[in-house]
């Protein structure tokens, strides 16, 4: 039986032991998909207390301690930040078989130092440990992600942003890590919101392009993705309902494009040719420009109408969404493939049913471009875990090229969540590890560190074309 | 390797072994839902044979034995009993993989103190066995609710039931076990059916309520809740294709009782608006009332026509029905919640891959009424085995709070059936008995326990408001 | 640790290792499902080298290749047999995971006696041995098949065709292994294709009927059902989207008919009411003539318009459709039921989501016609693999007769493909050992080697129907 969460947590062959200290431990981190605020990293923010790294915005704890009967007075209400930490410590005490349980332990090992175990009766004394340390000079977030061996964060940016801290950071030579925008446009394309025209509006400032077109909306994204690439911009992400294929004329498109611009509300059918062509003509820009385009779909937001009136998106009212016919992922890549205009893609779908799905789908587009120029992302969001990741590894063994997989990113709006690509990488070489104990491959250690390698930091840098290589 | 059966069954780290048989093993059961008769525990009933008990309604067996190609003849046809038991010892005997060969061995060795294996060549001696003990006057049903350390049923009632029985077994000090009616509605919904108006009589009758609106309807179901409230009711069960969500106002609801009522037949998205409405009224009645909805969907039934036509419901010939789109079950909720009118409730898919889907609506609806208020139910029916668990536990860990998990149900037809949360126990105990092996949780046996015995028993116990706790 | 492929490949428990090594090792193989071509065993062709071998046509082996970034030249392009083996050996060497790396080493093993390594360092020396066999006068194909101890093969065959390869076959005593045809009607079905028109105009030729109704297709499919069966033919194989059930009168099928004949477009509601029709006319007729029928299901084809125009159909390009309600399959089979004329058939799915619904599909569907008469064929194609096959011996397990099913085809184009029987019986008696030393089955030698054997060989010969047992 091995202590809980010691060195070799989660590596259960000598060789998983051998790869992940001798290839993985090392690995600089590449953080090609998260949501941390590029401001704060220049304003390089300290925090008040754990309560605000934890607890400030963290969904998945809230859903958590939500699932435990606790009031929401102590989630996200008015209880002092004391009395949050310690309502969060005794739920997170027998949250057993939760990713949370590893990931806190993990945090709370690799930035504060604290190897013991975190419950109801020792919450008060990782309270005050916590908090001692970061109110020391070091804990600026900065420090956070230097001690965390990052070497390339891609932030999550709207079309209007000014990408003006990415531009400072760039100028700031005393930050080593690569802070690049990332162009996630959503917002202009779910013209079913209300506040779709708003955005619009917005959108024309930025670009400068007075938008009463479909056309017109396009030049604006371009002009817009002009001014991302001047920005180190090479990555673009999308938040659908799934990868739908509903083909329309430009003439539909504009007619669907006017009647919402003039408040009509429109048809499901409608609604997925608007979304279509929009996707067609970015990932067409994303060819040309040499992109990559990650998809993030299977995801239903904001089921909880109170609570979403209280606190808005992104809270933890979310879940999967089953629906998500392959036929028309396959048929929107055909499309594009056509039209020579197919860019390097990831899917991540959040219905782990779709793995096997996906990685059919991506073995249908390659091409000598890249290696897997299509590819199955990392187990995303809910499946962040132990079981979710080892199901999409083995999916992605069994179909397509593990050795090529561009490996794992955060998604995350916390500077704590660099030990979830540790996480990964012990994951990762259980996994090869438990391959060569069984026979099933050979106890090759110079091609499986190399595997290892690739996977955890070298994979990325190459399909991203990210700059020179520190391994 | 580990002997067949053997009193650490399934337990294989010390940390399970000492879990389930410190503090599992000994905790009462509470089966809170299941198809066992009201009357036969009040008449005490015996059984003449064992095939009466196993094979007399377990469709479970009838299926298996179909599979392997046994005759009608031998499973509901006019073949001895003994005959009938023969066949089914040499079916079972080769079953290897199946959880009847599981279920039928612990019913042999915890009620028969049989503890050889069943198969062709030793059917003789365990028919003989088995059916010298059935005939002693303390077998009788109550005796093995009684040995089997049961402290509470909930049996599975239709409105228009006179619920007698548990009048009489309420007044009976003798019998220590509470046995609970539940309120299952299914014929005064299902509108799409022959019988459903002659059912409207019979609800008529027993709720002296005349029936011709949908209104008028309500009026009546109402009047049977308040009639099994005073029975002790407390927790209401509903068997649905999917959980779905198609809004309609009144005045289309009373529309569609009328055509229907008047003898039309309805289409599809009719249907789906009445079952809304249906579903709506009594889940806010739920709410005031504080009972429990537990929802069991993901099946279609009676696939097989002659044999539906010669044998009736319940035989043995349903299977899964894979559609059920999250994003409906999620808007029900929602509707629910909206109007404050959510009230504990239960999902049951018979499809696995709904798991995640289940799991993260949940995580969307939670509240402080209760400890996961809205959960995850137990393995369901053809998923009710040792993979089937685990992936309900596992999924409800990774997504959930698996220490506020109600537990085990046996929705059985028979009195043998208890051995099922000794089943659940020892996989549960498995379980965490992995984790900590594999350095994923503390070996904290306190914590541990406590969380073992809340999910083997007091969680249900709080969740449904039973009375005081015994262990 | 266990050696890279050695004797004891994938058995972890001694009771494995009994039962592969005394059990199923010496069983001959019945491959019921294949694509390899009866003209190339009558002439007895010999290979020119490896990469004809191999990379000749084996789109699962050029997927692997595009997924690892290779050009097109090395695969179906330009590039010489030796550099195209040498990049296939590169890939290789790094495809952990992937069943090829198994399925290939395996070959190299059992038919070249190479026992190391394949990989970009010893691809030359590979490539020198295996050519140098190939050469050899004992390497004909027959010579691959009668060392593979092939007892039965079943290839897959269209209405048109004249089976003349079959019946010099029949006729020649010197090769031991029978060489069945089987009946795929697909081209008669897919009335949506552009080709089927001129299809049915071969299909008149053959048949001497002329066909311009549904009525004169179907005499004309009757008439070529009867030239099959005069050639030994006893099982058919459609490949579908999914097992739809879309039922429509005689008349509605005639008009459909009839506006396709006459060059319409027709409706997805059309379409799927004729080939409703359609399947249920087979299958009226395999009852009839004791045929069985194969559904395989779930596949989206040829999605990459490009590469489709430039190479065709079957050169890796496929994925899986997770479309398939299991209702429709369920009323499906239902209807014949009905009919008295549900023939006996196995259902495949590329989705193993589907899993569970097909096994308790099949359970509503049994008879003592045959053990498991309906039945959860062996995990097909993309899940033909370690995790694939388990799923599907769990699922059967689970829910249905392990013990009856009839196991395992190559559904191959190679005649080298046979060492996936073997690796078929080692996952079986791994699945077996594993549940003996769980404890979950008693460790009744003499049982699990007839369980094993009736998986590996007898089943499908009694299914069948095949002549006498050889074991």
């Amino acid at each position: 039986m091995k202590a809980f969460l010691d060195k070799d947590f989660l590596l259960n062959t000598d060789t998983a032991k051998i790869l992940y200290h001798e290839a993985a431990a090392s690995c600089p981190i590449i953080d090609y998909h998260c949501h941390i605020s590029p401001k704060e990293i220049w304003e390089n923010i300290h925090y008040d207390s754990i309560t605000q790294v934890w607890l400030g915005g963290d969904h998945y704890k809230w859903r958590l301690m939500r699932c435990a009967g606790i009031d929401e007075k102590y989630i996200t209400g008015d209880a002092s930040a004391h009395d949050k930490f310690i309502t969060w410590a005794k739920v997170l005490g027998k949250a057993i078989g939760n990713p949370l349980y590893h990931w806190s332990h993990l945090e709370l090992r690799r930035y504060f130092g604290y190897e013991g175990i975190l419950n109801e009766s020792t919450a008060e004394e990782v309270w005050n440990l916590c908090n001692e340390q970061l109110h020391r000079p070091d804990f600026g977030v900065r420090d956070l992600v230097t001690r965390s061996n990052v070497e390339t964060i891609c932030t999550t940016d709207d079309p209007i942003d000014t990408l003006e801290y990415h531009e400072k950071l760039e100028k700031d030579p005393t930050f080593k890590t690569t802070v690049l925008p990332a162009w996630r446009p959503d917002k202009a394309m779910n013209l079913e919101k209300d506040t779709w025209k708003d955005y619009l509006s917005k959108l024309e400032k930025a670009s400068g392009i007075r938008i009463d077109s479909f056309a017109s909306l396009k030049q604006a994204l371009s002009n817009r993705m002009d001014y991302f690439a001047a920005h180190r911009c090479s990555l673009s992400d999308h938040g659908l309902d799934y990868v739908m294929y509903a083909p329309a004329t430009d003439e539909e498109v504009e007619r669907i494009f006017c009647e919402r611009y003039n408040g009509a509300v429109l048809s499901e059918g409608d609604i997925a040719k608007f979304k279509t062509a929009f996707m067609l003509y970015v990932a067409h820009q994303y060819k040309t420009r040499g992109w990559v385009m990650q998809l993030h779909y299977g995801c239903r937001r904001d089921n909880n109408p109170p609570m979403f009136d209280k606190l808005g998106p992104d809270t933890g009212y979310d879940c999967v969404n089953n629906t998500a016919p392959s036929t028309e992922t396959a048929a929107f890549l055909g499309a594009l493939e056509k039209d020579g205009a197919l860019p390097k893609t990831i899917l991540y779908s959040l219905d782990t049913n779709d793995n096997s799905a996906i990685d059919t789908i991506c073995g249908c587009f390659q091409s000598s471009e890249a290696v897997s120029k299509v590819q199955h992302g990392s187990a995303w969001w809910f499946n962040d875990h132990f079981d979710g990741m080892m199901q999409q590894l083995r999916s992605l063994g069994n179909l397509g090229y593990l050795a090529g997989f561009v490996g794992m990113l955060t998604d995350s709006r916390s500077f704590l969540s660099y030990p979830r690509h540790e996480y990964f990488r012990r994951i990762l070489c259980r996994l090869l590890g438990e391959w060569v104990a069984e026979g099933m491959y050979p106890e090759d250690l110079d091609t499986l560190k190399e595997i290892v390698r690739d996977i955890s930091y070298r994979n990325a840098k190459a399909y991203f074309n990210f700059a020179s290589d520190n391994v």
